[in-house]
């Protein structure tokens, strides 16, 4: 399972990693800026360090849409993220129990976080219904019944062997009252406890080296996000994933608060991550706040949409529609600076001419392109960090029309 | 253009090849089979030298779908196709004449075949109507209306800029009559001859140095398919395309005896390439009756479907439908004796997985397998002819179930 057995005493620095990773606290914060929240280190797990600020691409069924592992390799991607929900229905859980977990069924060796579930069978499913226990909801393909819980959520991640599993959280619709948002709240802190339970026994009894990180919620109030967070803090996890704030459609100052109303109270040396966020505006300014990880779909959906996002200078990125008429006979490269050479090579009219036809390769080129972007983009900020710079840049970074 | 201009003196081989090349003859035949018509050689091109006999994988509308050519060079293609309909229709030729040909357009640098048009025309519009002139027809998805003659195919993949154009010929339903069959061969040789007339006369003025192939025809009629070869031998063409065989669902000895009808006729130092062949099994019988090149959906299309060709041993291969439930728990490599590092190491049950949930990367995975059996199986005879084993070979070589 990729435990770590001899401390490397050669290595300084693999030997702090590895007490890091000895005494359950798995985050090492190299360098902070000085006027922001914003911080860089390493994120030790079994599998791998992840270097944060980090993006996590997202392989919902085990596959990162039309890449290959030695393209997330080329990428530089240090971790990606799979899906409960959708792995749980294919391949199924007696399949992946034979694979051997996630990793050895997909064959990507450095670490991989999956989520609890929940928020697909809230949001995929039209029919669904919470109760203590857990969630009822149909498959909207199949219309098959499944039944999830925060045990079986953590039966499924312990057999997907990821190196950060999620609790199990309620979600709710963005138009939630406060009784609602509170009451969901609550059961969630009921339901985190019963994940933790639930993961600790299964990794003993399995004996691997995997963490689980806790879910504040609270909806858009802020009472309850501070609530949500000093309750889930008490639970002692090793890390978090800030849930709800990326429903879409809210004001970016009310998602900015809902985040701060958290980082406050939870504890600074334990690693945050941000679920479902965002444009690279958005995790500029979330980096700023204290946030230490990223997955969105944006990168890679958009990718499959023809929308490209590309570095317009070091303060701002564009989005390129490029299937525009403007670009089919725009004949200079994808991305001339891109450390991928069929980004350098094919032109931006063969890549318009691909999407137009609807050609397969279309699909991986501009996934390509927005996952390096947004892998550099975390490059920058990181080397910001590191010298001091980052202060006096993140405020300026937008994106240019 | 790629026109060689200095005789490469110092190395014999490449003199040679240039010689061949300058002489209009692009052929040279190395070795031959003692006991069949099977032999190996090399098509000396403007872009490159191509191995015969040889597979070209179909590059439809200007890519080889799903793959880089980054791709292509690994699975060590010599020369793709391209479908002059397509890319006529998509990008369109104003386009394609400022990217300066589809080399440039979409950077293969390797030698590329286009056909005339004339079969995607007959088969994909089901409103068309062949006169003297050409062939008027409506676009299936826009119902646009098109007219195309051989100058009009001339012109195109004279802007199209491909190593080896093919003249328009008039294409017939497979339950055509002896005097449909014989009014539309007569017709085609009429084309074939104002084809030539048009391509020398854009040759001149474009200066490039691209080859055009004529195509004997003559339907399932012994007594035209000869007749049909003798009139186009004629018009001295520097290599031929045989049409017409691929129909679909005729016993293959027809389809074999037409080609020999035809093979007999034509001049033995002139490639012969024969359209739309084949499975694997008829490529070793094609080749064993003097066939040199070939191009297939089969490989890709059947890749794009779940449909693999693996290697069972040397003298056979099998179809795997990797979709089926007996390989979603088969975890051995894809391929494990494969030269592309992902065949080897993703599994079947993880390919199988990729096309149950129709995830993209299913479709180059596939698609490699796919064409790195058929250039292998390329090699395999290659050597064969070579070392004369070919002839004890091939009436063995066929599909186990």
């Amino acid at each position: 399972m990729g435990l770590l057995v001899e401390p490397p005493l050669a290595n300084p620095r693999k030997l702090l990693a590895y007490l890091v990773y000895m005494s359950q606290n798995i985050f090492n914060i190299e360098h902070r800026c000085s006027k922001s929240k914003a911080r860089s280190g390493q994120v030790t797990l079994a599998r791998g360090v992840v270097n944060t600020p980090i993006f996590m691409p997202i392989g919902t069924l085990g596959s990162v849409k039309s890449l290959t592992n030695q393209d997330l390799l080329n990428l530089r991607a240090e971790i990606i993220l799979g899906n409960t929900y959708h792995l749980w229905l294919k391949p199924d859980m007696e399949i992946m129990q034979q694979a051997g977990g996630l990793h050895k069924f997909g064959g990507w060796k450095r670490p991989i976080l999956t989520d609890s579930g929940g928020f697909q069978a809230f949001s995929l499913s039209k029919i669904r219904k919470f109760t203590e226990e857990g969630v009822t909801f149909r498959v909207p393909a199949s219309g098959q019944k499944r039944f999830l819980s925060p045990e079986i959520s953590m039966q499924i991640q312990t057999t997907l062997d990821s190196d950060i599993a999620l609790v199990l959280d309620e979600c709710l619709p963005a138009e939630a009252t406060f009784a609602e948002a509170s009451s969901a709240m609550h059961r969630t802190h009921r339901w985190a406890k019963r994940s933790k339970t639930e993961y600790e026994r299964l990794k003993k009894l399995a004996g691997h080296s995997n963490h689980l990180f806790g879910i504040p919620q609270g909806a858009q109030f802020s009472e309850l996000r501070k609530q949500s967070a000093q309750m889930i803090k008490e639970l002692d996890f090793v890390g978090y994933s800030i849930g709800g704030v990326a429903n879409g459609g809210e004001p970016e100052e009310i998602m900015y608060s809902q985040v701060v109303a958290q980082t406050e109270i939870l504890e600074d040396h334990k690693p945050r991550h941000l679920l479902g966020v965002g444009t690279p505006r958005d995790i500029v300014q979330m980096v700023a706040r204290g946030i230490d990880m990223f997955d969105c779909v944006y990168p890679t959906r958009n990718a499959r949409h023809g929308s490209l996002v590309l570095k317009n200078d070091e303060n701002s990125y564009k989005i390129v529609h490029i299937s525009a008429s403007r670009y089919a006979t725009d004949f200079s490269p994808i991305n001339p600076d891109s450390r991928i050479p069929e980004l350098r090579e094919y032109t931006k009219a063969y890549l318009c001419h691909l999407f137009r036809s609807k050609e397969l390769l279309a699909y991986r080129l501009a996934t390509l392109q927005n996952l390096e972007f947004y892998i550099d983009l975390m490059d920058t900020i990181k080397a910001k960090i590191k010298s001091d710079t980052f202060g006096d840049w993140w405020q300026t970074y937008d994106r240019v029309k």
